[in-house]
C-alpha cells in the first residue's frame, strides 16, 4: 500500500480507555478520519464536543479528525480500512462476534491487548482470528505508558503480525515523528511479552515496598526476561522477539511505573494486605494477577523453569511472605552460563 | 577447589572505593581473612580503628577478619589465594607491574573494573594478562551499585573467565544469600558489557533532563542493548552475554540510577553546559565520557551502526543539541524486524 493511502480512509479503534485514546490521535495524524468507539454514550458527546477524554487526562487534546461513537454499528458508516482493538482482553471476543458481520474482508485488524483468554489461554490475535471473517490480524505492543504518550514523549512500539501487509499498514498508520515503529513477525512471542511481563511488575511492586533499590530490580528485570524467554519458546515464540521492545522494553516500563496496576498490586500485597482486599480496592482488572495462575500451572505442567513466576504465585496465594520469596530466589541452587 | 578451601585462605581486595570495600566484606564472609588495600595511609588506618570507610556510607561495617593497608608489600604477606582488582581502569596497569613480582602462579586474579584501557583499546583483563605471570584471569561485572550492596539488598553479579576454576572460585568467594553469583564464560562479552553501558548511562542522564519518563527511557534501554550486541559481536563477543546482568541487568542500573557519575554528566550536559565545565565540577573519572569516543569512532571505522552512540558523541562535542539527537534518533528510516 502506497503510504498516501491511509490519507484518504478511515480507521477505527475500539476502546476508548487511556490507551485507545491515544492509538486514535496517532493514526489521525497520518489518516484521512478515525472512528472511536466507547460504550458510554455520555462520554462520546463529551469527548467530541470538548476534544478531550473526560475520564483521562486532559493532556490529551484529540485531533479535530477524529469522532467518538457509542455504537458500534456507526464505527462501520465510513468502511474502515483498519479496526484498532484497544479492549481489555476478557471483552475482546464478544465485541468482535458482535461486529463480525459488518467486515468485508479487506480490513487490516490490529490490536493493542496485553494479555490472554482467561479461560482458554488463547492469545487475543487467535480470538479474533476466530471471530472475524479476516485473515490480516496483527499486533501492537511495547513500553507505551499512555499517559507519556499523550504528553508527546519520545516512544516506540512493534507492530507485529506473520503477514507483511499488515506490518507496512501499521507502521504507516501510526508513525509520527516522536512515535517509532518497529515490527516483529514473531506474533507469537510479541503476544506473549505483554502478558507476562505482567507476572514481573507485581514481582517489581514487591521489591519496591521493601525499599529494594537498582541491584534488586535489575535482577528482577535480567532474570525474569529469562523466564520469559523460556516460557515463549515454549509457546512456539523466538528467543530473540524477547530482546526487542515489546519484550524487555516493556517490562522494564511496566516494572518501574508504580503507575501500572500490577505493580500496585504487589506493592500493597507485600504491606501485608490480602489479594482480595487489595483488588477490591483497586476496582480495575490486575491482568497480572490471572496470568501468574496461568502461567505457573502451565510452567509447572510442561516443566519450564520459572521461579520468579513460582515465588509471586505463592505470594499472591497468601503462602508465602515476602521474605520467604526472596530467600527462595536468591539461595537456589548456581545456575552454570546464565544463558543456554 | 572444595569450597572450604577458601575458609582458610586470604583473599586480596586492591582498590578501597566504595565497591572495592564491599567487595572485601562479602569475601570476608567465605574467606580466612581479607587485606584491602589503599593508597591512603590515614584511611587505611581509620578503617582498621573505626571499621567504616571514611570516605563512603557509614552503612558499611567491615568484617573483623578484613585489614586495610596501604603498602603493597603488605598485601602478599598472607600469600592471598585471590587477588581482586577494583582499581580506575588508567590505574591497572601502573598497580599490576608493580606487583607483579609478589605473586607465586597460583592465585587467582579477579577484576571489577568497568572500562578499557584508554590508549591501547585494550580490556582489563588482558592488561593484566599482560604484566601479571598470571594466566587465571576473571572479571567480575553486574547491576551492583555499592550503596545498595552495603545495605544488603538482594542482588546478583557475573563471574566471568574461560577457565573454570577462576569462576568457582569466584562462585565461592563472594556468594552470599544476599548476594548470587552468575557465570559465564564469554570475558570479551561481560568486559565490554560493563564499557558500553556508560554511553547509555550519559544517554539517560539527557534524556532524565529533558522531562522524559519510563517509555523514552524504555526505548533507550531497548535499543542500546541492541547497538551493545553489535559492537561486541564485532569485537569477539557472544551476543546472548549482552542478555544476561552484566549486559542488559547492568545497564538498567546505571541507566536508571541518579548517582552514576555518567548519568550526572549528560544531566548537566543536556542543561546546556559544556563538558568541560562538566566534568570539573564532577572532580571524577566519567569514563562514559572516554567510551563513547572511542566506540563510536570505532564503530565509524569497522560500519556498525550505533545510532545512540553517534547522538551521544555529538552531544558531548556540543555539536549536537539534545532535540536534534532526539530529532535524529526519532526519524530514522524504519527498521525491518527488529533483531537480525
Amino acid at each position: 500500500m502506497k503510504k498516501d493511502f491511509w490519507s484518504n480512509v478511515n480507521v477505527a479503534v475500539l476502546g476508548g480507555g487511556s490507551f485507545g485514546t491515544v492509538l486514535a490521535n496517532l493514526a489521525s495524524k497520518n489518516c484521512g478520519s478515525v472512528t472511536l468507539f466507547m460504550r458510554n454514550e455520555d462520554q462520546a458527546r463529551a469527548m467530541n464536543s470538548t476534544r478531550t477524554n473526560p475520564n483521562y487526562s486532559k493532556d490529551v487534546v484529540l485531533s479535530d479528525k477524529i469522532k467518538a461513537v457509542s455504537s458500534l454499528e456507526k464505527v462501520f458508516e465510513l468502511k474502515p480500512k483498519m479496526v484498532i482493538f484497544a479492549l481489555p482482553s476478557h471483552a475482546t471476543r464478544e465485541v468482535a462476534k458482535t461486529i463480525a458481520h459488518f467486515f468485508k474482508g479487506d480490513e487490516i485488524v490490529l490490536h493493542a491487548t496485553k494479555g490472554i483468554e482467561e479461560q482458554s489461554l488463547k492469545r487475543i490475535s487467535v480470538v479474533l482470528r476466530e471471530e472475524l471473517p479476516i485473515l490480516r490480524i496483527g499486533a501492537i505492543s511495547g513500553p507505551n505508558l499512555a499517559g507519556e504518550l499523550a504528553r508527546n514523549e519520545p516512544a516506540a512500539t512493534v507492530v507485529s503480525s506473520p503477514f507483511d501487509d499488515v506490518i507496512e499498514a501499521g507502521e504507516q498508520v501510526l508513525t509520527t515523528d516522536r512515535f517509532r515503529v518497529y515490527t516483529a513477525h514473531d506474533l507469537i512471542g510479541v503476544e506473549w511479552g505483554g502478558t507476562l511481563k505482567n507476572i514481573f511488575a507485581i514481582a517489581s511492586g514487591i521489591l519496591d515496598s521493601s525499599g529494594f533499590g537498582w541491584n534488586t530490580r535489575s535482577l528482577l528485570l535480567s532474570r525474569g526476561l529469562a523466564e520469559m524467554v523460556r516460557f515463549g519458546v515454549a509457546m512456539g515464540a523466538k528467543p530473540e522477539t524477547f530482546l526487542g521492545l515489546a519484550g524487555i522494553g516493556d517490562l522494564i516500563a511496566t516494572c518501574s511505573s508504580s503507575q501500572s496496576r500490577n505493580f500496585r498490586v504487589g506493592y500493597q500485597l507485600a504491606k501485608g494486605r490480602s489479594l482480595a482486599d487489595v483488588l477490591a480496592e483497586l476496582g480495575q482488572v490486575a491482568e497480572g494477577v490471572r496470568t501468574t495462575r496461568i502461567v505457573y500451572e502451565f510452567a509447572l505442567e510442561r516443566g519450564v523453569e520459572m521461579p520468579i513466576t513460582e515465588a509471586v504465585y505463592h505470594i499472591i496465594q497468601g503462602e508465602w511472605s515476602v521474605e520467604r520469596g526472596v530467600q527462595h530466589l536468591m539461595t537456589r541452587p548456581q545456575v552454570q552460563d546464565e544463558w543456554v
